[in-house]
Parts: C-alpha cells; structure tokens; sequence
C-alpha cells in the first residue's frame, strides 16, 4: 500500500466535495522578514508596528498576499498537483486581519467539474477559505485548475460549471481593515500624499521600477508556502519539459508586481479583494518583472468615511517597461505580459 | 601573534580534550521561519503551535535537524576547519526539545584519534552536546573527521578508535517527546492516515518528490547555522581545487531528504535518534535532491502507548527519481546515491 | 499628473532641507535571522540574548550595520535614485542600541551642495540620522552622492561643501553601549580571548576567510533593507550600462566584511561609529570577498575602564586573498580592491 501523496485527478473530485488541508503553520515575524526580503514591500500599516496601531490595527497585519499564498499553498498537494494549467481566479476576498502568531488552516470545496473534450482532462473549480485558529475565515477564493484524468476512460465525475462574480460589489468590502485614523495616518511617512480623491478612473501609472527574480528566490518564497507544486522545483523533471526550466509560481508575481506598485499607489495599503486575476505567459528566473495599474472604477463603502476603494487593474512583464502600458488580450498581443490582475485595494480619503 | 583561528590540526588534538565552542545563539521564529523556507518542511508539529500544543508540547518545537545543524555548527572552527572529510555520524539523540528563545551552547570531547598510514592526516572522534541556557543536554552525538597535520613529523597525539553502537537501543528513545495527545493528534491535518500500525518492516517508499538546490540556497543555510568551512563558501579557493566548486554542507542534504520524507512519512513528527550517516558522495548546487525510505525496525518504546518508533534508512540521490529504490554499497553501484542515513523517528500509534 | 517618485535630481535640494523619510519599520527577530543567514555574523553580544544579558543589555541587539542599511535603505527614494555614484560616508555615529520590536524612522537634512564642473550633476551632501518609536536618535551619519540634474541649464541650487571631520574623537564614543560587566564576559563563547590590550596599534591582521556572493542573496538583502536603488535589482536596465550587470549594494560589502572580521577580532562586538567609509571598485555577484584589517588608533573612554576603542581600517577584495594586505590608493593600485572602511570597535579590557 503506499503510503505517497499521488494528487488526485479529475476522476477524483466529487461536487461538493469538502477537503480539508494539511498543513497548519503558524506565521511569525520570520514569515513576515522574509517576505519583505523576497519582494521589498514598503506599504507602512505591515511594516510598522508604530504605524499600524496610530491608524487603527492592534499591531502590523501580515501583508494580504502573504496570507494568499500560505492558503493556497496548503491546497496544493489536494487540488493541483496532477494539474496542467492553473487557470483563473475569482470571487477573492479579505475578511479578516492576519496577525504573526496567528495559525490558519484551509478548506476547500468542489463547486464545479467541467471535463474537457479530449476526455484527458477536466477542470475543477473549488472555493478555498483560509481560517484562523479560533475558526474565524480570513480569505474566501475560487480557483479553477486543469487537472489530468488518471485513466481516460474514467466517466466525469460530475458537469457543472459554476456561475462566479465579474467583480465583487464594493459595497461588501473592508471588513478586514478596522476603522482607519485618517488623520493619524501620516501621509509623510507612508511615503506619497495621494488619497482616494487623487486617483481618476481611467488613470493610468507605470510603477517604473524593475526586479530581477533569481531561482532560489522564487523556490524560497514558494517553500515558504509550504506550497509544492513539483514544476517550481523539480528542474530533473522540467529539464525534460517542453520549457525546460522551473515555472515561478504566479502568486510570486503577483507579489512582485504588488511591491512595485507601491511606486504610485503607496496609499493603497489593503488589498480588499481580487476579481480574477490570469497568469497569461509563464514566468522563468532571470527575466526583470515590470508592472503598470490602471483605476477601473473608484466606490465609497458603505458608512465609511475613512477609506475609498479603488478597483485596479495591474499588468506585470517581464524584461520590458511598461511606460507605454502593454497588454495580452490576444494571442497576437504583447508576449512579455505575464500578469492580469484585477482588484480592490483601500486607500484612505 | 596571530589573532586569527587557523584551526586545530590532527597533532594539536588530545583524548579527553573538552573544548566549549563560541558562538551562544538564541534560536527564534526567524530560523524557523529560514528553515522553513530552505527546505519546504511541513510537519504540523513544528509548523504550527496550535496543533502542537493540542498533542502535549507547550508550542511548535525547532525542528530537530535545525538543531542538529546549530550545535554541529558551533563546532566547526575548534573541530573541522582543516578537515579533509567529515566521514560519520553516530549514537546521535535528540535529548530534550527546543524551543524559539532558547539559547544553544556545544562542548566537544575528543573520544578517539587515530593516525592514517601517510602520517599526513588523521582521524579524530569527538562527542559534541548541545545544551540550552538552563544547562539542559538537549543533543548528543557523535562524530568522526579526517584532519590534515600541520606538520607530518609531529607524533600522533593519541590512538585510540572508540567502540560506537550500531544501533541506538530503542528503549532508550523518547525523551525529547512529551506524552502524546493521539486523539488530539489530527490526521487529516497532518496530512496521512497512517499510524506507526501502518508501516511494516521492509517496507520500501519513494517519497517522489525532486527539490532543486541553488547556491544561494545552500549558502544561506549554511550560514544560518554559523557554520564556517570553507569549502561551502570559498568559492576562489575551491575553484582551484578538484571539484571546482563549492561542497554543500552535508546536513542541508540530510534537510532535503527530511523534507522530502514527508510525502510518505507525514506523521513521522520527531526524529529522535540517528544511529548513523555517511555522505556516501558530494552534492552540489544546481542538482535535483530525491529520496526514498526503507522501514528497518519496529519498536514500541518502554511505558508508552502513545508513540511508537520506526527505525529508516533515508537515501537521498542528485538528479535521479528513487522508484527502483537505488544504493551506493560499494564503489560500483550508483553514483546518484548521496546520503544514506539510519535514523529513528516517532509516529503516533 | 504623476503619482510616481522619479527621485530628486540636483536642482530639487536645497540647504537646510529636512525631509522626512517612509518607510517606518518594526525590525523583527525574522531581520535578525536573514541578517545571520546572508552574512555569517557570530559576535555573541548580537548573537545570544543570553550572553548579552549577562555582559549588561537588556537582550541581544539588532547588529549596528543592520541598523545602518536599515536607516539608509529609507533614505534612498529621496536621496540617491538619481545618484550617479555613492561618494563617500562620514561622522558616523551609532548613539542607541535597537532591539528587535523597535521601529526605526529616519531624517535628512541637506548640509552641502556642489555643482560639478560639467553642470551635467553635483554632490549632496546629507546628514541622516535614524530614530526609534520614542524619538530617541540611534544613528547619525553624512553621506554624500552625485545626483543628475534633471535639466542641465537649471542654476545651482547652492554652493558650500560642508566641514566634515576626519574621524571621530574617541572620547564621544560609547552611549550605544552599556557598561559591559566584563567578568561575565565569557570569551572562550565568545570564540577569542584577545581584550584590548593585546591589540596593538599598527597591528595587521588577515581575516583568512573568503564569501562568495550570489546575486540572490545581495537583493534579498537590500530589500530587507527596502533600499530601492535600481542599479541592485534592475538586470534589464543595468544589461545596457557600462557593467552590463547589477551592482551590489556598498552595505552588503561592509557587512560581509564585518562578518569576516570576526576572525581575528572577534572581541570586537560593537561598532561605535564610522569615521569614513570609501567604495573603491564595485561589486559584482559571483566573485568571494576576503578582508583584512590595521589598528590604526587605540583610545581609552572617558570614565570607562570595561571596554576600550579600536580604530579599524577594514580593506575588503574581491576574488583576491590578503595575506599580503593589498591597497588601493591610487588608480594603478590592486584593482581587487572594493571597500576601504575606517571605524571604531569597542573591545573588553
């Protein structure tokens, strides 16, 4: 009998399926070190002590990305291991501050299975939850991956195709970011005097700044996630791979992408939401991650003066500037585009 | 005179020789959090204190190996700075558990020297503890290195091979693992059904997975544990040397192979003692680490139900997948073959 | 309108400028651990919180150079991301111990302005100084750097180039350091039992070792340090200049060679302050840094008999040993040469 974690293929999943994830980690202040050494984040309210606690946290959260990726790293070894491609995300909220010396733990569950009509394949579409040790859930997401069939004449396990959000209503968000002290919140310090009124949809920045990623960098963070999907870091196997090389996991990028936005959007400083965000070319060490965002729609919450949300649209590349604002829409479009992701982020008003 | 430590030569050694080596550190969240991210290790136990302290530790200990490699560290500059090779390891215990805040000291005592037939090197055995700041022994073991001479007219310093057991006797296993909470103890979380029931001597498992190493990798590692040699960092004098290269320290092998480990051995939660190790062939970066595990011995341990220990032999190989489970015995069997451990751990029963 | 930081050029300083610089943070045990992981550092004060309990801390203190890139690393966006070349440092004083949980802060005020001849650029010269959560200074030191003007023809915001002093005098030195109980000093731990009476002025010392660099670990460095100069991680960018390559941030040097140090002044726990520091060549990843180092000066302290200051000059090469302590003064001097750094150490008496 053996005893090794194989991955389960699409024949696997059931709808409504309920997994639960190994492995609880609790996230410390090292997490948070090497987080910052791995992309060089600057937002205050997670550098600071000082900051967070004049503003309105307890102490410095740990950044909503760092969060992300812990949760999706525990789902791994259950939902993606035997995938081909990992395809999209959605419906990707921020419910509740993470703080070091907090334990979270996912869960998932299958809410959709699709097989492709090759019958070597399927998607399957899961909604994953982060929870924290006292049971409090701090991030809800759907994801959907293609996964391989173990056996081709296996019949579908299911056919549903869930419906999922285009973009989160506005209205929903900010439960994770207590009542912000705008006037304690020192503009200065955080390092641009840009509040919510300054930015305009429709308006565009290029955050101007570049970063190289080396290959141990992108296996740390990823081990950091405990996350061990084998193509960041069997190079034996992906030697013999149509690429060749070690794939960086996407949360990498998003990350990346996210430091360098600071550059232009040093107020945003919580990630309320992401809509869907698509790896859109694969991403190898060695290349220099650029990004530029673009405001697609500014909303007031509901009964809150302190912040605004603004609805971003971020595009990472690599080895190539983004002052004139690539795209991927299309195959034929920009090939160094690598990141297409779309947002809530808070800014104070 | 000199102030730098040119470090102890084969004649500079005596027996009963005890040496306190520099330097005190205070193991914290942070090295686990490094630890954490060089290897990709997931067992709950030293992830997360929730679960810890529901299975009877008072939070998530430091990994045992993150232990092993600290004292062993300290130990470098009096013991091994002008090794030739570090040729075993054994009678290693892992004594009492450490925690982040403690503060690892290590005393060595010279227990065997034994000059080769060139006269140009000889071998020195020592027995190197570890004890934390309340005095506590917290590691024990032993270890043998081939030291050049300064100066090969010199008489031996001693002669005198010490008898070392084979095998640690599992009776005396157990002592760093509090009295287990087994139904506290969450399986699914853990990652693995299987119990020490479920495991049968004999018993072949290729953990599957391949972890690629940079030099980054292993450097930072090396360093975390303020270990010295300078074959891990020196890369102007190793060019010149056969290999061209810089070695990897042999324990971020034995790490590797741990981490691996856990894709079949997921409840193997605490190392307890290594009978033996050899690192049958040099690593370096840019290579693939495998591994697989053979379930030597079985055995209960005196008075306690809780927990029961599996004797393994862990073989870690460079750029070659373990299913048909190779072996480096002799000269002409595999050259893959890198690490071949005898270890003792515990699994819940 | 730009919500970018394109960096001050020349014509944006003025005399007497203060500016006040983002990004707060809380240095953490997780920084202390990457600092031990990227350097190798082994001073048992900075090391063991129990070793520096006993000599007269409150705990173990944050290394003074991590303070240093820390407080520097804020000063960059504002300072230095149009710099052409980091000229020199000056009047480096560590005045306050930092301890993990402390959150520094730092200030520059523009103390010279000098137009080069060309009119193309010009030196400023900064007094920076860092500051805890309660206001108290830790660190004060002048930088000077050659910035781009943005447009040639603009005048000469101003013309003085400030007195700055040779080196420190020694009787201002120590209020970082409390009163070292030094027969609690245990310096076999400490790994050296040379005081400060075995130093003698004049003294040569080569620190044997040699580290070689990779460009992850520099970057995973300065980020730490959220030190965003471009020259570091932009590889697209720097492909087209003159070195085709990154730079290594100058700190990275400094801390490597410090760490190097330790091998011959290992007493040596605390930097006290930095009377200049030049960076004679640059560094580039892949090469091993060797270092050696001459007492200069000794000096008593004002009513102080537990420690005594050692005026360093610490020469750090790249790719190049020192046994023969190799200089670079003038152009035709050992091109191996990168770092040329004149401090103050404190060292039991």
């Amino acid at each position: 009998m053996t005893k090794t974690n194989p991955g389960n293929f699409f024949e696997d999943f059931r709808l409504g399926q309920k997994i639960a994830h190994a492995t609880p980690r609790t996230v410390t202040a090292g997490d948070v070190a090497l987080y910052n050494a791995l992309y060089g984040s600057r937002f205050p309210v997670q550098s600071s002590d000082v900051f967070a606690y004049a503003v309105g946290y307890p102490r410095a959260p740990v950044d909503d990305l760092l969060v992300f990726h812990i949760v999706f790293g525990k789902t791994v070894p259950d939902i993606s291991l035997n995938a081909v491609a990992n395809l999209g995300y959605a419906d990707c909220r921020f419910l509740h501050a993470v703080y070091p010396g907090d334990t979270p733990t996912a869960v998932s569950e299958v809410i959709g299975l699709k097989e492709n009509s090759s019958r070597k394949t399927g998607v399957v579409y899961v909604r994953s939850s982060g929870f924290n040790q006292d049971g409090t859930k701090v991030l809800n997401y759907v994801r959907w991956v293609m996964v391989r069939k173990r056996d081709e004449a296996a019949p579908a396990p299911g056919d549903l195709v869930p419906q999922l959000p285009q973009t989160i209503d506005p209205s929903t968000l900010g439960s994770a970011c207590p009542q912000i002290a705008v006037r304690s919140y020192d503009f200065a310090l955080a390092g641009s005097p840009h509040r919510f009124d300054a930015y305009a949809v429709a308006e565009k920045i290029d955050h101007l700044d570049g970063m190289a990623l080396e290959e141990a960098e992108h296996q740390l963070a990823t081990r950091l996630y405990q996350n061990t999907a084998r193509v960041h870091f069997n190079q034996f196997a992906q030697s013999k791979d149509r690429f060749g090389r070690r794939l960086v996991y996407g949360g990498v990028v998003i990350s990346l992408a996210r430091a360098l936005s600071f550059n232009g959007l040093a107020n945003a400083f919580h990630i309320a939401a992401i809509n869907g965000g698509r790896h859109v070319a694969p991403m190898f060490a060695g290349a220099t991650v650029f990004a530029w965002s673009e405001v697609l729609a500014k909303a007031e919450l509901p009964k809150r003066t302190d912040v605004g949300a603004l609805r971003l649209r971020t595009i990472a590349t690599k080895d190539r500037p983004c002052a004139d604002f690539p795209l991927k829409q299309n195959e034929a479009d920009d090939p160094a585009v690598i990141l297409d992701l779309d947002y809530w982020v808070l800014v104070p008003r």
